[in-house]
């Protein structure tokens, strides 16, 4: 089954491609972007029909390679 | 209001990055792994109180910036 993965970086964390973004947005006359937050998204896809372990070994795999906890949280959706 | 922004590359797309992380989990110990995507997600705080009309910006920028068409489908959350 697919399983879909959310990282993104911590509050508090600077994240200058996101500002990058919101600059430009800002420039191309979107002026009501407040603010960008960049993250990365993965589809898994996993040979497991049940759907609790597919996630449980989803969420062993972000907190292995994934995500670094340090300055990033992950999201199983 | 935030609006997420989900952007992944079409079916039919070489995705060498998701393939480098399948063969990485696979040779951990992950063999049930039989694919991965990546894509990227965007987190937009839009000064906008109508979801509606949010969500429309959302969308157009999208299509302006944030997704290349020609490879990539984008997805509203």
């Amino acid at each position: 089954m697919k399983i879909k993965v959310v990282v993104t970086l911590k509050n508090g964390v600077l994240d200058p491609q996101g500002k990058a973004i919101q600059q430009t947005l800002n420039g191309m006359g979107y002026s009501n972007i407040e603010g960008v937050r960049q993250g990365k998204y993965f589809d898994l896809e996993i040979a497991e029909r049940d759907e609790a372990k597919a996630k449980a070994a989803a969420e062993e795999m972000c907190k292995k390679l994934l995500a670094n906890l340090v300055i990033e949280d992950f999201k199983i959706l």
